[in-house]
């Protein structure tokens, strides 16, 4: 099975939770809406992909990890569409869960979500050792100090952290695919390979700078010149259009150099090289080449 | 140390995880005033209770599993009180949370606590096989199908099934806190004390519906009368006080009935009935006598 069928069907039987008797239908429906269709599933293919390069010897803690993160980065998106936050109307195209299923469900749903994630730790069967790696691996990425909870949450101080607001709410839960993929191949130092995930999630954050500055919105998939309608630091608008595109391939190849030996360090500096350019538009790439 | 100090030293304790430099200190302070000063502490009193009874031999597995329970008993605390839900300005007599710090931060200080719940689960050091069947216990009880997210999700259902309602957002965190303190003390059939927690859970209910029904506002320190102004079913209005009462302490004396063997059963016992006259306001029970 490919990677991506692999992740899909981990998810669909994690939701799948949700379908019991005995649950209310509509909290299972707007569930089922935050998490599918499938979105680019970036954060579970990183996981993937760094438990496939430590050999993998535990498939059911790596798609339960893969999974876990996918379900939290899903709730994340529930709750900042909210009123409060973003008053997102759309997401992915199609309405948002509190504009299909009103509030109330929405942070309900929001909440299952993240509880389901640990669910779905807990019920995996991977080894006990392992499981407790994960979980604090993972809570510590959507928790506090600096998960994502936090990291939404300098939204509401009246001075703003911006590089922790970006590492936390962004950076995170990156971190976390690369070391719960490490620890779920029970890789020997999974915190080894927290600095390649950082720089990914970096190199992803430049990349919706570049899109967001860059592209149209039929390409983008979203609104454009976000940032700089709001005045937002945006890496286009710092070091120019080939600049950030060169930044981001930096970043990429930095993250890459900072690798832990493992059993296929080949096919994974492969694969992020090939996720580089597959995160610039193509028509960007073809111009800033 | 007695058994409140206990468990307000290990809600201290993991709720300090907000205070770390960098987490946004106003989060950390709603998260401080979603679980200080201390409310009754009926479930993890509960989960330390059967812990005791059956040994207690891992006493940090004990505390984080009554932490766990009751950062989650207060997140869902805040959520509920959320305009889109209840709408409470106040709790336990003082500003609920996004009264005192605005609906973003409710929803992320909520969101942060079931986090917190897990991640204070992971870094107990408990042993790794009774942190699985914590978290899966544990996770249950507030997640999909049955849990509390779902018990609440049955208030956005065209129909609500009242029992299911009960039991998810009630019933379900009592069942937790007896399941939950057996395993952590490494019992050999946890699930044995789910009955237990159940039969208490709905005791806790029938005495909410006595303090609704038959006390005054300061007694019960909130509204009274609420179930018969709003028509909702309340053990009082169809059993009578009297009736009421005696019903609380049979559903008492049937949980302890249901009791697996254990080495403390006695002071167990002892402990359950006098909980169940400390959940009847005195003077009604004086009355009812």
């Amino acid at each position: 099975m490919d990677v991506m069928a692999r992740i899909e069907k981990s998810l669909v039987t994690a939701v799948a939770l949700a379908d019991r008797p005995g649950c209310p239908p509509r909290l299972s429906a707007a569930m089922q809406a935050a998490v599918f269709p499938k979105g680019a599933r970036v954060r579970p293919r990183l996981c993937h992909a760094v438990a496939s390069a430590c050999g993998d010897d535990e498939p059911a803690a790596t798609d339960a990890a893969g999974s876990a993160i996918e379900l939290l980065h899903c709730a994340s998106l529930v709750h900042d569409d909210l009123p409060c936050f973003d008053n997102a109307a759309l997401r992915r195209g199609r309405p948002s869960v509190h504009a299909a299923f009103g509030e109330p469900l929405a942070v309900l749903a929001g909440d299952a979500l993240i509880v389901l994630a640990f669910q779905t730790l807990a019920k995996s069967r991977c080894s006990p050792l392992r499981l407790a790696q994960l979980i604090a691996t993972i809570g510590d990425a959507v928790g506090v100090p600096h998960g994502i909870s936090a990291g939404q949450a300098w939204e509401c101080e009246p001075q703003i952290d911006l590089s922790r607001y970006h590492r936390s709410k962004t950076g995170a839960l990156f971190a976390a695919a690369t070391v719960s993929g490490a620890a779920a191949a029970g890789h020997e130092n999974p915190e080894a390979w927290r600095t390649l995930g950082e720089t990914i999630g970096e190199a992803y954050q430049v990349a919706d700078d570049i899109r967001d500055a860059a592209s149209d919105e039929e390409e983008a998939g979203k609104p454009v010149g976000q940032d700089a309608a709001h005045g937002r630091p945006n890496a286009v608008l710092i070091y120019g259009l080939t600049g950030a595109v060169s930044y981001l391939h930096d970043l990429v190849a930095q993250g890459i150099r900072t690798m832990p030996p493992c059993a296929h360090a080949h096919e994974l500096r492969m694969l992020m090289e090939q996720e580089a350019k597959r995160l610039v538009p193509r028509r960007l790439a073809a111009s800033a080449a």
